[in-house]
């Protein structure tokens, strides 16, 4: 099956907004085997909207649109469908229950225009939005499947991933379509194009391995289709089992898992507990940490040290190490994991000092450079890495190596 | 004048890289008065460009294409423009002798594949690219002007910088463009809507409004066009003084400011100093500080404080004041705010204590229940809210919340 995805919105045309919604969604249909035909970003404005859906109608089985569906005068998406589909507007009962349970629970009284929101085109079926107060909407008109999604990425993630790729996924009638996503962190992605091209260049001929890199990490989408489940199933795990055998260092886990929570995984299952002690990252990992919920079972928290009165304050760094070899040292990285393990009374703890940039290098120690010092039981742990000179990259990147370097450490 | 960006490339039909030369290009674009009308990203197919080219010059004065124009098979632009054109393959000597100088000068042999890389239709014009081998070409073909240039973002960015913006233009007439963007925080997108209601409704016909929502925050793009520059922007000015008069308190910005920037100016020029102590929100306020280059000079840092064990070590927080109130209370916040500010020597300190779920709530403290407190010479200021469930949209609310809150009391 073929699908256009339309985004809809002037910010987009004008540049102020880069569209990373587009290619979330196709890299999850295509992930349902529904491929992209194309991919149209129009500004807000009925012509546009209509001679689009008309064109895409045309070519494709699929048309995916974000956007312009909130509760002001510029969005005009919603009306623009109406119109074009000869439908009148009629109110939703359980879209105008979410709105009002939405204001009520935050004691704000509920306008005209909110109801508005409630109003869909009497010839759509609507998708529950549990995340936001816009309907989602599915149209099946002239033998195509027309879906509406509000434009704010998490609101269209949480949407494609409960309720349209599944609804997706059960068109293709009895062809069976599997996937398994590898998560790999710790080898950039052409390295590891190197040393797994054998076993990449042996896959049977209907699998497809597809490499997601972020971050310092690397996803491997290995997708496959047939007509037993059980069958695609049991070939995938051994094919797997294959690849664990080649790169054991780099695999941390499966799906959807995330470093944070296999560290925190390992962690509840040992008994043990966590802590961190950042500089340059400035509390960017104990986000991370604490974006799982249930961290607080291991994780005690931390204290980000961006000064270098707190690092001796509160991780007792001994002034003459900060003096003689900087702030910015193996011998700061290693009393501050030290410390921090020992005065918040963890079993490991994660330092990090470093130069985020752009302003703070020399040449002995370049913008980029950065120490990741981990403190437990078994000592400390140290290692000096050099990464990207944007300061936002240069954050993301330290704090992915840092719970990489646990994770090896722990598991 | 108008234009239409077509990106060429499976790759970003497949999701598997995000189109970030889209957003550049417009934006740049849109700087020099050239609107975008609609961005196609088609796949590298014959059929595909041809019919979007087609389509794109029924419409658009000037259509910028990029991708497709790589030594390897897959890569067929120039081969399919140069039919659509009728036109034949002619060698471009100044493009030969480019590609022959990259390869002798990292001692690699010049092969027939590289070398055809030199070729360009003969109708076109070359537009010299000094950082890849990929020749830019620029068409004319009835009256529209087609630009074909390679996807590789640093390539791209190269030669609209140096060659492509300065000759579009020069193209132009004399209609002028102008866009403001005003930052808001702490109110709503349908509630600022309602609010500013008669102020947007008495706009200039030439003036138009869009509301671009993110978490817990609006920003507001005022666009307009006219013939003279300096009376729009007189003519701009007023309006917004005139929209500072209506919501004084909800403006923290314009352009592309951040709440974390603006506070760090205040800060800076003030001479004050700032550290965090926070619960739910997990080292997210940090980061978002931490953000910014420089924030060394007025953030000291902070305590991820997320077991009740360290609010009591590193905060000074009452064992009694957790017992009788709980971690999640009025009373923890303002301990815990103004045990930061005395511990940490600052001027001002932030705290947050809440439940961003999805465990963890009560009949009397549902999940969603914050308290933030902030401390500082005059006081210690606190509130309650009550923010979505999802546990990241929650730390992401409170994190804004609490800046806002900041920035309110510094200002």
């Amino acid at each position: 099956m073929e699908a256009t995805i339309i985004n809809i919105g002037d910010e987009l045309l004008i540049g102020q907004v880069t569209n990373t919604n587009a290619s979330w969604m196709a890299a999850q249909l295509e992930g349902i085997n529904i491929h992209i035909r194309e991919i149209n970003t129009i500004a807000d404005s009925a012509n546009a909207i209509k001679e689009s859906v008309i064109k895409a109608m045309d070519r494709s089985d699929i048309i995916l649109i974000t956007g312009g569906l909130g509760p002001t005068k510029d969005d005009i998406t919603k009306n623009t469908l109406c119109e074009l589909f000869q439908s009148t507007l009629i109110i939703d009962p359980g879209t105008l229950q979410q709105v009002s349970n939405y204001f009520r629970s935050r004691n704000i009284p509920l306008t005209d225009i909110n109801r508005a929101q409630a109003l869909v085109p009497e010839c759509c079926t609507v998708i529950p939005n549990r995340v936001g107060t816009a309907p989602c909407m599915w149209f099946e008109i002239e033998g195509k499947i027309i879906i509406s999604m509000p434009g704010v990425p998490f609101e269209m993630k949480w949407l494609m991933s409960h309720s349209l790729l599944p609804r997706l996924q059960a068109l293709h009638g009895t062809e069976q379509i599997l996937h398994t996503t590898i998560c790999t962190c710790g080898i950039g992605e052409s390295f590891l194009a190197e040393k797994i091209e054998s076993w990449e260049s042996s896959l049977p001929s209907n699998y497809r391995l597809a490499y997601l890199p972020e971050a310092g990490q690397v996803r491997l989408r290995l997708s496959c289709h047939g007509e037993s489940l059980p069958e695609l199933q049991a070939e995938s795990e051994q094919l797997i089992a294959a690849l664990q055998q080649i790169i054991p260092e780099y695999i941390y886990g499966y799906g959807e898992e995330t470093l944070p929570e296999v560290i925190g995984k390992l962690l509840r299952a040992e008994g043990k507990s966590l802590a961190t002690a950042e500089s340059c990252t400035g509390g960017t990992i104990a986000h991370r940490i604490t974006e799982i919920p249930g961290a607080s079972d291991y994780y005690m928290g931390g204290v980000v040290s961006y000064s270098n009165a707190l690092k001796q304050l509160l991780l007792g760094v001994q002034e003459t190490t900060i003096e003689q070899h900087g702030a910015v040292s193996k011998q700061t990285a290693i009393e501050m994991a030290q410390g921090c393990r020992e005065r918040l009374h963890t079993d490991y703890a994660i330092a990090t000092t470093g130069i985020a940039g752009p302003g703070g290098g020399s040449e002995e120690k370049p913008v980029g450079t950065v120490w990741i010092a981990i403190a437990c039981e078994q000592g400390t742990f140290f290692e000096c890495y050099h990464f990207p000179t944007l300061r936002a990259q240069h954050q993301e990147r330290t704090t992915t190596q840092a719970l990489y370097n646990l994770w090896k450490i722990i598991k």
